[in-house]
């Protein structure tokens, strides 16, 4: 019988996270302070962001960071995710490819978002703090930062972007049952809030909207930081516990991928699969492939511009240098609210310019396309924010399949759809806009 | 650092079902053909069911059945599922039991009823048939069966009792990505469902009623059989790969339970969990308790009668010696789908004549509190049935506060909550119905 599934014993899984600045050969340029238009400091963040997260984010000399023990001993509830040998999609697409991929939504939560929101939360306690916001789009972070707050016995509200709040109730209704308190974004109780809506009361939020409303609460409230689930460095950072893992497992298999592939919205789940395999690329001289599968109609890696911006809507965050549609810019309404973001993080940002990583730009009728033979195929249904990654997979096994090659395809599975059946619904009826 | 999670490598995954009726001392009394009041014969299955389930329905000698190789390939794609010590749930609740669960919902359906799914449309396969039809309450089993059927290329018409089609539609879009065909039931597409909505146009829909039209259905399409998700033996027979795995996991963690706990629709889930774990009751002198955790307002268990009864609704079944509130029983518009059923298994039912068991009776608000709790602390959203069997554990647990005891508590996670929140929703609101 062939092996499908590979899992780690508790004793292989890693204790450190990768942090790829420390071996990049050009270094991503500085955020800046955007009062100062200096470098960043540490200190710069810590009115919004935890002490060890701030550090984090500027560290470009440790290659590997120890994961706290306490995380550690969290995330061996659910970790490692099993890699999975994906028979079932190449017998449906008859590729002489070998589709692997990393099953995230395995996570209590549904997606790779817990691993770093079980870090946070972890500092945050740490440090004393009591309270924490953040944003989220489809809900991912949301929940798993709603949990992994309740874990760690922190209070936790969420700033949920609008349009994902009524499209997907049930991910806030999944918030509500962990004891956090969830706003539909823009919202009338932050100033960030209130001149977005007094501009437009039609605004349907975006993650740059949430995240300028959870950024000034946290501003605003005692012995509160915020979180933020995508984007930055030390986010990045706690997901490569996905690509660490996901070496193990592919040697388990006795392979090694050609081609590495991910969704991306902010980058950290593209960065926590990709920057463990990059790695070998920079260091071994490997010439493994890094796709990130965006949005075709939120194409800040295609069509963006590489310069300094905001991660939000009002401008409260550093100035990043990175590829942006603009802090202004209003994604379509997209089912995949996770990848409803303007910009790009930095270091994925400077990969991307250095030409370590290539982009697919994926159709939402094509996502949803590719979920269902995938789902129809592996018994999964992926999330929206998924489906891309999927997509861009499929493409790379149709190549092999003309070409005949037996590439190695990875990709990863981050969260599963079950709370997104609406949009599936909407995709058989035939009414889902391209 | 304590182990929470166990697995089984794929080398160590059970190759063959537990047939307990093997090894009962007092066998459970013959089901008998509805015309002829004689014992059933396999043949008198054959138009309903495929040939292998008939035959395992009525094996009572073999104590061992082999689980077929392609089956076991399927199995392994999401099994061994997990058994995880719940320390979470212990410290919430400040208990010296050892409390582990089995988690079912890691199943890429979310449930345990792949198990048996994969094994029937799989003989089904084998048998050249080329259609199922079955019942399905709150989707679990619907789903679970739309993807087995897809798996083995058979396509598959699943009738959904009418409340859950309209309380859980995320479930109806599940079966519909995995391409089967959903009816609301009862409907006008079946003679039974017709009688059923002239006596009651507003027939609310029940287990009982589905599997009359599913039946129904099967006999009147060519080469088409019917599929049932619980109550019969060879559905038991299947479940107890769960079991059989925890018994093994269990001794990874050097423990052996003194209470297993399910909840209970049909009985398959209880079935699959124990019976491995009974054998050991039976054989070897344990001393383990089985709770078997029904709702309140569908006793079956602790008030049914003993005695010979249908099914289904319509009266298509063999009538089955069967603890049971009658089959025209109109089970309380619970959110726990699955465990509306007015009857209980053959099997289940002479072991809990003959005191092998024991029954907790549950109120769906006790359930959800539950949940709840248990979300908060393990990070997994149940299924409104699994609340049940959580409910149950919770009070076992509490008794071992009270006495100091450190019993080993293992209860079966047979499903996540996901596509249940409207559920989660009304309890959080105050409005639930007790």
């Amino acid at each position: 019988m062939k092996q499908k599934r590979f899992i780690l014993p508790e004793s292989e899984i890693p204790t450190q996270w990768y942090n790829i600045q420390a071996d990049m050969k050009t270094k991503p340029m500085p955020m800046l302070n955007p009062q100062t238009r200096q470098p960043l400091t540490a200190e710069d963040l810590y009115p919004i962001f935890c002490k060890e997260c701030s550090q984090q984010e500027l560290n470009t000399t440790d290659a590997w960071i120890d994961i706290p023990e306490e995380v550690l001993e969290k995330y061996c509830y659910y970790r490692s995710t099993p890699l999975v040998r994906a028979y079932g999609l190449e017998k449906a697409l008859g590729t002489p490819a070998h589709i692997y991929f990393k099953n995230e939504s395995a996570s209590p939560i549904g997606s790779h978002k817990l691993n770093s929101a079980l870090a946070q939360a972890y500092y945050c306690k740490q440090e004393g703090v009591t309270h924490v916001t953040t944003e989220t789009g489809a809900g991912q972070w949301g929940a798993a930062l709603s949990y992994a707050t309740k874990v760690f016995g922190i209070e936790c509200a969420v700033y949920q972007v609008k349009v994902s709040y009524e499209q997907k109730p049930y991910r806030r209704s999944i918030m509500q049952v962990f004891g956090a308190q969830v706003t539909p974004s823009p919202s009338m109780s932050t100033r960030a809030g209130k001149d977005i809506l007094t501009a437009n009361p039609n605004h349907q939020g975006s993650l740059g909207t949430a995240i300028s409303e959870a950024i000034e609460l946290a501003r605003m409230t005692p012995n509160c930081k915020y979180a933020l689930g995508s984007v930055l460095n030390h986010v990045s950072l706690h997901q490569t516990i996905i690509g660490l893992e996901a070496e193990k497992q592919m040697e388990m298999a006795g392979e090694y991928p050609d081609v590495v592939i991910a969704c991306f919205g902010g980058g950290s789940n593209f960065a926590g699969i990709s920057f463990p395999f990059m790695r070998h690329n920079i260091l071994d001289g490997k010439k493994t492939r890094f796709v990130a599968a965006e949005p075709d109609n939120c194409p800040k890696l295609s069509q963006g511009k590489f310069e300094y911006d905001f991660a939000d809507e009002a401008g409260y965050t550093p100035l990043m240098p990175m590829f942006t549609l603009g802090h202004k810019f209003q994604p379509a309404l997209i089912h995949a609210g996770g990848l409803r973001f303007h910009g790009a993080g930095v270091i994925v940002s400077q990969l991307l310019k250095d030409g370590l990583m290539e982009v697919a730009d994926i159709s939402q009728i094509d996502s949803f396309s590719a979920g269902c033979l995938f789902a129809k195929a592996e018994g999964i249904i992926p999330a929206p924010e998924s489906c891309h990654a999927i997509a861009a997979a499929i493409q790379e096994a149709n190549k092999c399949k003309e070409s005949g090659e037996e590439k190695v395809i990875l990709f990863n599975l981050s969260g599963h759809g079950l709370v997104d059946m609406a949009a599936y619904d909407q995709y058989l009826s035939g009414a889902m806009m391209r």
